[in-house]
Parts: structure tokens; sequence; C-alpha cells
């Protein structure tokens, strides 16, 4: 999966993020990438999804926000998604980690604008 | 910050995870990798802290992994800490947001071992 993402999503704690931590094995990228692209696209149909971050760079973090735990469930249990998982274990991941989280609290920053160099 | 980290945690939970997502400001790449390495390194000897994942691919996700919420405040007061917060707001860091979560599962694979080719 290629790094990018909501970066910030607007709920409001408590919700709750799915961090997924993975090695990738190697070999087929090019499924691969177009699989993670289909499921970030099919995860924002799913009721309560809030947004993602992901990024790669040795190891992969993907976090995804959604707004209680039933609809996580609901999108382990989605037929394609389930199909991906099943490859990502036979084909994909060397090894990953997958933790469920509730979001207690959060805050932002966003710099001031610059002025523009003259 | 480069990639990498522990991967995985030995903890169970319940334990806490600050997921930290950031997109950087131009410049001072090398000021701002020393000072990701040098937080790490410091965080290592807090109490309570039990593992670190890291990426940066567009946008950077750090993910960090702590016994308590108390420990969690311990680290945000860390002197040295406080410093680089002060120096990310004000140099570093184009916006970032901070979530603070009670992981309440965690499931996690590693692929069986292959057969070496003949």
């Amino acid at each position: 999966m290629n790094g990018g993402g909501d970066h910030r999503v607007t709920a409001r704690p408590p919700y709750y993020a799915v961090i997924f931590t993975s090695i990738r094995a190697d070999g087929d990228d090019a499924g691969y990438a177009a699989a993670s692209a289909r499921m970030i696209e099919l995860a924002g149909g799913m009721d309560g999804f809030l947004g993602v971050d992901s990024a790669r760079d040795g190891i992969g973090i993907t976090v995804s926000y959604w707004q209680d735990e039933a609809s996580i469930v609901a999108w382990r249990r989605e037929s394609e998604h389930a199909e991906a998982q099943r490859r990502g274990r036979g084909e994909w991941y060397a090894a990953f980690q997958l933790r469920v989280c509730r979001v207690e609290r959060e805050y932002g920053y966003t710099a001031p604008a610059r002025p523009l160099a003259e």
C-alpha cells in the first residue's frame, strides 16, 4: 500500500482504530498494490468508516478509523476483504500484527501559514 | 524517522498506543532525523515503554506502545522530549495528529518457514 490517507479524521473520541503493522513477503508487488488500493476503496463504502492512514518504509503501518467495534467486525467479515485476508496470509505477508484500539483522546496541530518569500 | 521498530510487542491487552501521524515541513532533514533517533532511544529508557513502530512514506506514522496512561503522561513531560515537541511545532511539522488509544485486543501472524529452493 502506498503512503497517504486522510491524515486527519473528524470524529470525536471515543471511536476506534485498527493498527495493522506488517512485513511483506517477497514478490507479487503489483497484485498486492492492486489489492491494497481496492481494500481502501471498499472500506470507504462501509458503514462506520472514518478514514485511513498508511505508510510503508521497511515495515508497513496502516491505521483505519471506525465509529464503533461493530463496524470493525462487519469490515472483517466483508466477503471481498475476507478473500484478501486469506491471500495476505498465504502470499503477501511474512508477518503482521493487528491491534483493535479505542481512541480515548486526540489533538492536532497545523502550522500557521508562512509569509511568501519576497 | 526511518521505518522500522520492534514490529511486535509482547504485552497483553489492555495496554496503550499513541498513534502519531505527521506531515513534515520542508527542510532540516538531518536535524529531524537525529532528533527522531534520539527520541526513540530516550523513550526506550522510560518506565512503561513497550515498543515502537514507525514508517514515513508521504505521511509519517509512528505508533508507540505503553503499559498505561501514566507512562504516556511521563513521556510527554520528559524534558528533552518536551524540547523536541517545541521544535516539532516550530520547525519540523506542517501538521500532525496525536491519538491516545487503549489497545483492546490483538493478534498476530507469522508465515510458516518455506522450504529452501533446491
